[in-house]
């Protein structure tokens, strides 16, 4: 079975919209971005799209691709201390000279609304409730809600070993009693790994990476890959086999990214929330 | 193999006493403990008794049982500024009451020597090379080193997913590029998750856990358990049957335990350094 993101896209719409309602003055989103390339600039413009149907304030920060990363820390103090600003993020990737400069660590836990900082690692990882989770991660968690999936003594292997992606979703389904097998570009036998996974989730971005042959049946294939064949967009597993032999399989296009989207808009009202909480 | 952790445990005392001819003032830690049992005062005499033989001050901070998450916050933020002592952390366990205030999270990043807070433990799980880890995961890496064992694709199995030694040895080990399968009491099939892997970290408290069946030969087996049977400390490991297979065993005692304490006073030393670096 092909899950249904655009359903859980369309009732999260209908749920913020509904927060949005109850929520004054409207949240404000501001986006830092570095000069980088063509798909930087399409995430950020699919995100001020839906932050548009919302009716949303983005302010996207622009700056120069060799930009010091003392400017960009300026304007994270800057936003820190911005009351209009609800919460921002880093556009990635970034230079490395910028994850040495500790950038990330700079946006303020209230405002960290992509939870990039290494406090919000440390928290989503000890599963407090209160942690700010990528949004990635969030979308992957809103899939196996959708599916009613218990992660209690499920095996989940994922492919993916950055702070965005399998670390904080790691943290997450152990806190829930998980089994979790982390893999990256150094694993040997991976086949070996997704075979008796009862949840596989990949974000390599390698096309045809999952095939049926590597899963088991009723396993539940989480596709958070991106990449472009023929000028295709398309995602980690070859969805046609794998649709027939999984429970479910998420597609892409029209899978985890658009969720992704939508979820980083859920996690700017949880830091509103945190942000009035605080003030009480 | 039986590891020697003695023979690592006195090159590391050797270590930093020298380190600390070169080190004055003198590094001072503070121990915060809630009265808990007979386990955690032994934790504390040998914690001590290290001190001594370093020349370490140790100043420790008790309470009784009953005391409120409030007076212990207070002492943390006393610490935080008192600038005689270089590091400190609390003896865990500690009460559920104690975790919903987030008391260790009081405790400054800059003093955090067994890395207990979230911030810490998101520079861990970051592989930052500032993060102070906790001392446990400290030992397993001393041994690893030791032993000459290169992370990278290795097939690594820790049972344990706490906070404390399963999360962040997890991180260290990934960023490194090994693959890593978590295990915790909900795991089904303990044995085809150890059965495969090159290096196994057992921290459980459960005697004969892991038999000689249940691992590969030539692989590295770590044991971080304690339990007492019959009156007579043992770890998780049925030592004796896994030697003769294994490429290498920790024993318990006389393993990881002692190799844990020496840690805590190297992550001392590498705090008074953070510290200095920071005036500079």
């Amino acid at each position: 079975m092909v899950v249904n993101c655009n359903r859980i896209f369309k009732k999260k719409l209908r749920e913020i919209k509904k927060s949005l309602k109850r929520c004054a003055p409207c949240p404000q989103l501001d986006i830092i971005y570095i000069k980088k390339n063509t798909a930087s600039e399409i995430y950020i413009a699919k995100k001020t799209k839906v932050a548009q149907e919302l009716g949303i304030k983005i302010n996207t920060h622009t700056f120069k691709r060799n930009i010091n990363p003392d400017n960009i820390i300026a304007t994270c103090n800057s936003l820190n201390q911005d009351p209009n600003c609800t919460g921002y993020f880093i556009q990635l990737p970034i230079r490395e000279e910028f994850h040495k400069a500790k950038v990330l660590d700079r946006i303020s836990a209230i405002k960290d609304v992509d939870g990039l900082s290494s406090e919000n690692l440390g928290k989503s990882i000890k599963g407090d409730p209160l942690a700010i989770r990528p949004a990635t991660v969030e979308a992957v968690i809103a899939v196996l809600r959708n599916l009613k999936i218990q992660s209690k003594s499920k095996k989940v292997t994922i492919i993916n070993d950055s702070n965005l992606i399998g670390k904080p979703l790691a943290g997450y389904l152990l806190s829930r009693g998980a089994t979790i097998t982390i893999c990256n570009e150094f694993t040997k036998d991976l086949k070996a790994h997704t075979k008796h996974a009862d949840i596989v989730v990949t974000a390599v971005g390698k096309a045809g990476l999952i095939r049926a042959d590597m899963i088991s049946n009723n396993s539940v294939i989480i596709d958070v890959g991106i990449t472009k064949v023929k000028g295709k967009i398309t995602g980690d597993v070859d969805t046609k086999s794998v649709a027939k032999k999984a429970k479910a399989v998420t597609p892409v296009p029209n899978g985890i990214g658009p969720l992704t989207v939508i979820c980083l808009f859920e996690n700017l009202l949880k830091l509103r929330k945190l942000q009035q909480n605080n003030l009480k």
